[in-house]
């Protein structure tokens, strides 16, 4: 499987992958997701959403269970994030059926369109549709770098945007979803298990920080009548990293703008985007809080206006824990040492999908930690174990 | 002469001018020279290299004392930073006319091209090319933001890019250039003194910071996995404003460039660029030694690789002792107080033109210091301050 995966949307330069939403080599990705089904006989269906669905059995029927992931990426991302979790379900599907174990239930394995938001900015829009998480007004209004809608994308592609929207009833036939993941960090290669099962993903949100200044000349303004606004974002870069630090949080500036961006000018705006997420809600608003009143503090002293605004939130998702202690149970019977139990600072489909159905995730180790990176990378014998870790689950669930 | 000239190259949404070399702005502002130039019976030539003169008397003769400045502008610039001293040129030239005063010199008015280098990068191309401190192929090798070549935009312009290079004959000619300026800082306003002379343009650098990290999840990676270039850069940022306080001097980070620039990502590459300024090179010399060391140990603490590039240095430029010496006296005579001298951390065509011939320099009070900005300011008592002491200068060299 991933012999003829590993080539599609690929960047020759980078080595990193390119697969965006409604592009060439999403739509490549999506046939080889066809071709994967068929020669297993499973029944392959694109929904209104652009999720792609291959199903064991009729899902009509009801209390089907569900894995799978994404196949798309983020710019210059690498081979695992999304792909293993989809190569997984087709390969536990085998391992199933090498072990003769007959399903009871229908058996369905998902990818999900558009969840890294990599093109129109937003994540996970083909399970937040499909979910009511996202209104179609939303999304018509969602737009790429080249200024194109997302419905607009959707018919260059050759997929009915008109289409697009809420699908409860897809949702009630499904009793579990089960998705398999590349861990984003390195609590499992800390702890020496490859395999791992996910407590919650933290609630997470992003701020903007406009420290506005005044633009002059970098040659011959003397310091003290200087308001110059990158050294309160500097300061405030630094602050972040502390506050973390101390709460055991995250917090992170990748992104920012500055005006005019010159050489031999002091900036009038310097724009910061702060990305944090914590265990839980409190020690985030704690982090937070603390950055911004250190923010605060070092823009009145460089004699500089800030403005923050808050750009996105999403509140702790907790999975269910009945499904999470059954998924337990599955992968160490009879007084086997336990799975760990771990939390993530990610968003996943299956974060999306808690809110509405059982819902729970499966972790590979990652060495590195390194995600969203062309040296991302799972081992090979750890891929195998996670495998047949989803195969136990789906039997546990669907065998019974 | 100011009303004709206001509304050239303004930009209606921020205020401020956009007067760039070689575009139809730069061509309105030139056809303004021009006009100012025949009205008052002066033969107007455009030379080789894209600078305008205006001449009363015949150059050929040599000996020329020549004043003026430019009349283009960095982006969102003010109104006085380089058109100050042409309008200054010509209303010296009245003033001097109603004194009666009889020239015994060829005197010139120079509207020198691309002195900002806005649009290609490099400042004073025109005296730059005309000096011979910038060669035929460096030159041609200018790219502006959209590709364009320096001689296709000023073949664009109707100007024959194969006529440009050094011009010593015409240097030759020439036996003073005074140029009035706006002030860039607020020396003069804390001094009281309305004009004043310069003594020399301090000691200049661009130095380019690549901090270079791993890209990584801004959510899942632990702070201790992480070696984010960001707090390398923030680091930085800091320790060369404290440097230059400590020396005297001034530093500042005003452009930066991430990768990949996602408020989700860790960046994999901060590039950050230091400008700074000295009195004097030894000044300059530890303050770039101690914001590098200091880089450096930030760099190593983060596990980031620091690539250091001085991307251009200009060394100081003092000013012609005896032509400084000469018009203080004829400013301050018989005993009247002395004008002040004040060096400046700006960069000018006089800097330029001071390696080739006698240079001297006349500031005009800034209230605020703003430069390079559209609250660029100087009050109207100054500027007719400023016409008379270039007019009691061009009398004692020229009228002699």
């Amino acid at each position: 499987m991933w012999r003829d995966l590993q080539p599609l949307g690929r960047d020759q330069r980078s080595g990193g992958y390119r697969r965006y939403a409604w592009t060439s080599a999403d739509a490549d990705c999506r046939a080889w997701f066809r071709a994967q089904a068929e020669s297993r006989g499973l029944h392959c269906e694109l929904d209104r959403n652009g999720n792609q669905w291959a199903w064991l059995g009729d899902p009509s029927a009801g209390r089907a269970v569900v894995t799978g992931s994404h196949l798309d990426s983020v710019p210059d991302g690498g081979a695992f994030d999304g792909p293993l979790g989809v190569v997984s379900a087709f390969a536990a599907l085998d391992e199933l059926r090498s072990r003769g174990a007959e399903l009871t239930r229908p058996l369905g394995i998902v990818n999900f369109g558009d969840e890294e938001g990599a093109r129109f900015g937003l994540a996970c829009v083909g399970s937040r549709l499909t979910a009511g998480a996202l209104t179609r007004e939303q999304a018509f209004a969602l737009r790429d770098g080249d200024g194109l809608t997302l419905p607009a994308a959707m018919e260059a592609a050759g997929h009915d945007p008109e289409a697009i929207g809420p699908a409860p009833e897809r949702l009630a036939r499904i009793d579990a979803f089960v998705e398999l993941h590349v861990e984003q960090g390195r609590a499992l290669d800390l702890s020496g298990d490859p395999v791992g099962l996910a407590s919650a993903i933290w609630p997470h949100g992003r701020w903007r920080y406009d420290f506005h200044g005044e633009a002059n000349h970098a040659g011959t303004t003397r310091l003290v009548d200087r308001r110059d606004p990158m050294l309160g974002y500097a300061e405030t870069v630094l602050a972040a990293r502390r506050e973390a630090e101390l709460a055991g949080a995250v917090a992170t500036f990748g992104k920012i703008a500055v005006e005019p961006n010159g050489v031999n000018a002091i900036p009038s705006l310097v724009r910061g985007w702060l990305d944090s997420r914590a265990p839980d809600q409190d020690t985030l608003d704690t982090v937070v809080g603390a950055v911004q009143a250190a923010a605060r503090e070092h823009a009145d002293r460089h004699g500089l206006r800030l403005d923050v605004v808050r750009e996105s939130f999403t509140p702790v998702v907790d999975f269910a824990d009945s499904l999470r202690d059954e998924l337990g149970r599955l992968l160490a019977p009879d007084g086997a040492p336990p799975v760990p139990v771990l939390g993530t600072g990610a968003g996943h489909d299956a974060g999306i999908l808690s809110g509405r159905i059982p819902t729970a995730m499966l972790f590979v180790r990652n060495p590195t930690g390194v995600s969203h990176s062309p040296a991302e990378h799972a081992g090979e014998d750890d891929c195998l174990a996670g495998v047949r870790a989803l195969a136990d689950v789906l039997e546990g669930l669907a065998c019974t």
